[in-house]
């Protein structure tokens, strides 16, 4: 019997799916990268399942890639040959909701927004919010400890991580963390499979800590700059004053232009940057008028505050339509990486000129209060890879960003698609260390292998 | 040439103290713990000096117990017969602090409240705030993974650790993290070192994030109680109503009894419970003042908010007096279980069982909003170690938290104190998973053994 014979049998039916075409939709995520030909698909429903797969994985000496909804942009879910592609996507369940205790216990297959939504019935959200929340999975957010508009104020995905249970790569189950709000018996695992994009185990179930939803709609402003460094001013001016935006993106000319190429925003010749943020707090209206008066101070050259929900959403709206804008152009390689708050506008003027010198096309969007960029560089759609000048310029672009004590990548993570660049930033103690770690988990190097470290 | 002459001619003069008077005086943090008699102490002033020190070490096969002031209670400080103490108190420098990136980077010797001073004079703050901040340090608090009473609103030590220089068991020196708000390059190693007790590594400089001061003095209430749950039932409607207290503390009957006892404070024969919060909110005056009627509409019998920033320095103080309080009536085991929020009256009252049952004095203050209770044994002075009874009582308390989902310990630690109840709460593949990582680092089991895991 084959390997894949032999994990069909004895997991019950159903689960293994081994129809090429159906292996190549679950061998993606959402970059350009090409697959292998992976031996086939479990689709798991339950913990045993995935202890099942593991114990067969480990017996058979046959690497597995975890992955979630596919949602990922570095590679981190791109299936190789002959390994087993194990989905969590099934496994929706919400164990458990304790508006009492502000946590919920949910399965890895649970959408980042449904769990949001569950949670505001009791007056509560779930904080993280990436682009991809109505699509992607919290067990794909844990794995690459993913950010969002609204971590500028509630913190990233591993800050709302109490506890995990992982299944290893020999099938054993770990339960790390808790259910309290604080803790420190023994070394932090949770944080440590938090961003290990499934290369140390598989993700069964995560308590997650859930936080005071806003009782109103938040107040947004938008404002126009006729210079990126007087918008990153305004962006630390507002951090300094205290006004905690619960969302604040920058857009750079680039983008503004495809946007208003597609829906005609009226886009002034002057314009070389708009900024958007929000309050969520009980006076957000009255702090995004402190935020619209901070804006001004610092040389805006208009500036919008809404008045009312719908308004609110006109003005936001066009933070939404940036990487549809962008698609229109071409294909889209969508980078991430992340400095200093102050070193934003170097940033984005460094970004501005690469694209001028490779002669290539980049739109960046920033969540500001982070000082987290995405440069996204258009390319011909006809290309199944970026063309040699995109990667030149990308190139250029991570060692600015590492030169100005930042890092290769905010919230994306590393996957297949950084590797190439990670020694720049880790440097040889860190690297040894980090696979020291791994064979800890994963002797075998079963796990997602060639992901992450 | 004996192995401790070695190190003394390796270091530059005056670096390692052999007097065994002094020796002693640096072998013990402050807990009842007796010290065994180490070689010899080593007053770091750089990192080159642990380089030095942990190089030796491995050559010599020599146990290193690295220390910051000593305040730990948990006995992760204490350190043994033939171990080298490694005092990293005088390492004091604060590197640099950025008001515009919101961080600083610091060495371990630093004074907790130091630093928070310093960034005060940029209107930032250091938030985590154990009790002993005065006297930490933050090298200390980093390998404690230290909490406080602000970490209800701001979070404990490891939200605000962003990135670490530490050097392992062989001398190495590892990089970890970040300067920036977020980054998901590799393994999260920064949050592994935090609250590892020094096992791992010692931490020789650290970059943390510092967070804006509040611009007025916090508006406080005290809040008197006829029962612990209605108390209970307060914090849990506080919490609910989204106040985003920066402190809330909950004080038991014994406690009060014995600050009364001591200072008088006119305590009503009805009173079973304090509970005193505050807001440092823009408008915290009037969210004290919501937080009032919540206590009111939860049967509160008397509160008190302040008006002025001397009546809420009155309102807090007897929060401050509590330690001194019990301290004055014998000797003091001060614990450190953390369970989920809505679960904290039960465990007061099985607190108050435990103590009936086996005849022990226990008085208990909580973080309330965390859920973390500090239940301080008091017995005999004369005694070194606390007898047979508070044992039992402790061996009771740590079940019954256990069994209701919550932990060992909610922000001192391990040490050596809890380490004979760490498997009821790990697990035999979670202290396999932690030994295995601890073999990563120190695979010759030099940095501080029998400590933390």
């Amino acid at each position: 019997m084959s390997a894949i014979d032999a994990l069909v049998t004895s997991l019950p039916e159903g689960r293994v799916v081994t129809d090429p075409d159906v292996i190549d939709s679950y061998a993606r995520d959402r970059t350009f990268l090409e697959p292998g030909k992976p031996l086939g698909v479990v689709l798991a429903t339950s913990r045993d399942d995935v202890v099942t797969t593991m114990r067969w994985a480990t017996e058979h000496r046959v690497p597995v890639v975890p992955r979630g909804a596919g949602t990922g942009l570095a590679g981190g879910a791109t299936a190789g040959d002959g390994t087993v592609v194990l989905s969590l996507a099934k496994m929706t369940a919400i164990r458990e909701l304790s508006p009492a205790d502000e946590i919920a216990v949910v399965e890895p297959g649970v959408i980042t927004a449904d769990l949001d939504r569950a949670a505001r019935a009791h007056g509560l959200m779930y904080a993280p919010d990436p682009s991809s929340y109505e699509i992607s999975t919290i067990g794909g957010n844990l794995a690459t400890n993913a950010g969002g508009l609204r971590c500028v104020k509630y913190g990233v995905t591993r800050d709302s991580a109490l506890g995990l249970e992982v299944v290893l790569a020999d099938g054993r189950v770990l339960d790390t963390g808790r259910r309290t709000m604080k803790g420190v018996t023994g070394y932090d695992l949770t944080g440590l499979f938090v961003g290990s994009e499934g290369t140390l185990g598989v993700i069964t179930a995560a308590t997650v800590r859930l936080r005071r939803a806003p009782l109103q709609a938040p107040a947004t402003f938008a404002a126009e700059f006729g210079s990126l460094r007087d918008a990153a001013a305004a962006v630390s001016a507002i951090i300094a004053a205290g006004c905690q935006p619960s969302l604040m993106e920058l857009l750079d000319r680039a983008t503004l232009v495809a946007i208003d190429d597609w829906r005609h925003i009226g886009l002034e010749a002057s314009t070389q940057a708009m900024l958007i943020g929000q309050s969520d707090a009980a006076d957000g209206q009255e702090v995004a008028s402190r935020m619209e008066q901070l804006c001004m101070d610092n040389g805006a050259s208009f500036v919008a505050v809404s008045s009312s929900p719908a308004e609110a959403e006109e003005l936001i709206a066009v933070r939404r339509m940036a990487y549809q804008a962008k698609e229109r152009l071409g294909a889209c390689l969508v980078e991430d990486v992340c400095v200093p708050r102050s070193a934003l506008p170097d940033m984005i003027t460094a970004i501005e000129a690469t694209a001028v010198r490779h002669g290539v096309q980049i739109c960046t969007v920033a969540h500001a209060g982070d000082g987290n960029l995405h440069p996204v560089f258009i390319f011909d759609h006809g290309t199944v890879e970026p063309p040699a000048e995109v990667w030149a310029a990308a190139d250029e672009i991570f060692r600015h960003a590492l030169s100005m004590g930042g890092t290769l990548t905010g919230e994306h993570g590393v996957g297949l698609l950084k590797r190439r660049w990670l020694a720049l930033e880790s440097g040889p103690v860190v690297t040894e260390v980090q696979h020291g770690i791994k064979a800890v988990f994963d002797p075998l190097g079963l796990l997602n292998p060639g992901k992450a470290i």
